[in-house]
């Protein structure tokens, strides 16, 4: 559908997959599966440890969907399907009033769907949050977020001060062949580890990677002629995602377990692809003079300046635009939101005003419409509510991981002589073989020792830009 | 499978692919399937054109799968799989004892079958050429043959005689890089008519086309470095198989209907493409300065010689790598070898010397071994028996229906006009929009006002190789 389908035969596809997936619903709440599931459940003592796993998993899927009374789940169904197009006209016409009541819909349902599901939760958001990152809540982010707001709202306004004395320039915005973006995409997923015979690259609009199983893993990228460096972070980013699904263990394939663990954590390995590693001095070093083999206009460009190129702080109106610093501002905000929504301090007609403030508090900037503010991201016009935090843990655990990481061996150097694979092998052996047969705040227990904790994060994102700005 | 599929991902999918085949069968076996067509073929009247051809070919399939043991027809589908890499060894290490007795186990299966499913036909090989072919029968075909042989043998060895007094080089195997050849592929493809809004071309090993409904045909071709053209008459020929799929009517997507006719009458519009229009002088007419952008070469080589060139004749021990005249001198050779096998005329022993005789007989030329003999096609060994002819008649109809296009227009000026449009519309009029709403049979005595007619065929090719050769 994003890669190769023909464009007359998009409205066909999707009808099909419409069908297949109302048929994977049927399946997974049809009486038949669901009794099996439970019966299985009454002897776990029987099965063995991946079996275990696939009835605990199904019995959460059984009780969340069983909770809902189908006609409401098929109303919100339709409601985000439709929500989708809506959404796209109104922020085509920069016009929240056109999708301000379907918003306010899709936020009725989660809290309703939320109560429905609600067990023993202090928070009603919590039940949402527990959805996309097991064992996460409310008491939790808000630790995390007022750590991350105490140290890097003012760290931001540092460097923002610093940068009025300096004279940025973009210099890596050169126009370069797609065809050739494209090879230099595929030399740098093979480089980092990605394995071209359990897996490929094409382009579509959004990036994305997806698992077939975990031999068939395709990543895309969207190589565009006057961002050539958009393309090399991208697949980066991508080749991280897809490096975890290759390196699940074998025995997994073909159950419920065969493929990454939880969004956070998916996230973390992406990110550390493309951050810690992607934009780190010792994995450019030994890799520029190749890249000028791709892209030759970075002949003219030195390799320090580069370095801080590809490392630039610039407070940015829109998430996925953002850089590394201040990306989990961009998070921060959302999850502020999503809780006063939920908490009932806000009506939707504030939502506007709100989203505005906060831009101006965090990052000192004021977007000029809506389009540009609270309408640019998809997630919750098509109901994805309690998903943003997700991404901001996943950065969050990247960093944690990698200071782990850094008392086992020397990653610089590792970088440096080009062995990524002492990298990618201490992933795979600590994270990545155990798919989903183990919770994501259990790996994180056992790879770090400790529970999520910003405090990594936040050093490394201080120490890192300090000496970039020198500050 | 054969285009994208990372290597270590190609078990797995085969059997998926192994899993859904089995699920299929077992579907249009059920009794609930069978009651419902059943049910339905006693109301007929009741139902629409389309509706009543689908109960049609449905009850076809019901009894043709009915009649055969489920033992023996599953014992049958393991034979197949596994003689294909039994074949391969035996292929190989060239030794035709390796899988003698698999294909002697093919054609008793076969004629088994036969008997089972035999009605009123003649002759039980017809039970079979009937399959591929519906309502062709060996009375039909030994006519067909018999015409071929009398013409185009004698044709042939004057040409061969003529063809010691000239110089014959090759000219066009002058290496091209293979990303040129898929431009240069992709040009032709569409420059004959395949809407790449509902298509696409890829890669394979073997090229193919693959219609997933009618809005999305893909094909594919093979770019040999040092085979430029193969790659040309290759995509010309499945962009006919292309072309006859897009042009199929949009109310029979999503039923029985919505896909190409018969063998015979699909290999007739590749064959179309590729020899009548493909090898036509004056198809190249208007495009030879174009093909020079993608082939630098023909710069250095004349029109003419060209159109020389492309239409040489040249017997080879190998079906596939046959010109347009010696083609169905093969497919006659392998009609009357199954014809011998089902009357019981020949033993597995005695075959690769009939193989050999033969080739000497209607070709001049003998095989040094039997790989470059008897097993150099698949299709028996796998269980294609009587299959084979579909490829000879797709040619004579070809002729045919070329005959009757002359009489409506212009054929040619068409052609020097780049007006493919008005071949692909008669072709889309007259036999596409149909797909399997008309049985063949009904369709060439409907365009052409008789039944398959050889005199057609053997007229063009005559017409055609005597000008060329000036015999």
């Amino acid at each position: 559908m994003e890669t190769k389908t023909p464009v007359k035969s998009k409205p066909y596809l999707s009808e099909l997959v419409g069908e297949l997936s109302m048929q994977e619903y049927n399946l997974f709440t049809s009486d038949e599966f669901v009794n099996l599931v439970e019966s299985l459940n009454k002897e776990k003592n029987n099965l063995t440890e991946i079996e275990k796993k696939e009835v605990e998993l199904s019995m959460e899927e059984i009780e969340k969907k069983k909770k809902i009374p189908a006609d409401e789940y098929e109303a919100y169904a339709k409601l985000t399907s439709i929500n989708q197009g809506i959404w796209e006209e109104a922020k085509a016409k920069n016009d929240f009033s056109i999708i301000k009541d379907g918003l306010e819909k899709i936020f009725n349902y989660n809290k309703k769907f939320a109560e429905y599901r609600r067990k023993d939760e202090k928070n009603l958001y919590d039940v949402l949050l527990n959805d996309y990152e097991k064992g996460m809540d409310t008491e939790k982010l808000d630790i995390f977020f007022s750590e991350l707001k105490k140290e890097i709202v003012p760290f931001l306004k540092k460097i923002q001060e610093k940068k009025k004395s300096l004279k940025e320039e973009d210099k890596l915005n050169d126009p370069v062949d797609e065809d050739i973006q494209m090879k230099f995409a595929k030399y740098l997923a093979a480089y980092v580890g990605f394995d071209f015979e359990k897996g490929l690259v094409e382009t579509s609009e959004h990036p994305f990677t997806l698992n077939l199983n975990k031999n068939d893993v395709r990543l895309t990228t969207n190589n565009k002629r006057n961002m050539p460096f958009s393309t090399v972070f991208s697949i980066i980013h991508e080749a991280g995602h897809g490096i975890y699904e290759q390196q699940t263990a074998d025995n997994l394939i073909d159950t419920l377990l065969g493929s990454g663990g939880s969004m956070g954590l998916h996230e973390s390995q992406s990110r550390f692809m493309e951050n810690i590693v992607g934009r780190n001095k010792a994995f450019w070093k030994p890799l520029y003079k190749k890249a000028m083999e791709f892209y030759p206009f970075l002949k003219n460009i030195d390799f320090e300046e580069f370095i801080k190129q590809i490392n630039k702080i610039e407070p940015e109106l829109i998430r996925t635009e953002a850089d590394e610093l201040t990306y989990s501002l961009h998070i921060m905000l959302r999850y502020e939101i999503e809780k006063m929504i939920f908490a009932g301090e806000v009506s939707i007609d504030d939502l506007p005003k709100i989203w505005n403030q906060k831009m101006v508090e965090y990052l000192g900037i004021e977007p000029k419409n809506d389009a540009e503010g609270l309408m640019q991201d998809i997630h919750w016009y098509c109901g994805l509510v309690g998903y943003f935090p997700s991404y901001a843990i996943g950065n969050a655990y990247a960093s944690q991981i990698y200071n782990t990481m850094k008392k086992d061996f020397d990653v610089d150097k590792a970088l440096e002589n080009q062995d990524l694979k002492k990298i990618t092998d201490w992933l795979g052996e600590k994270i990545h073989k155990y798919g989903r047969l183990k919770d994501t705040p259990v790996i994180i227990k056992e790879v770090t020792g400790e529970e999520l904790n910003p405090k990594y994060y936040i050093e490394y994102l201080k120490e890192k830009y300090s000496k970039i700005y020198q500050i």
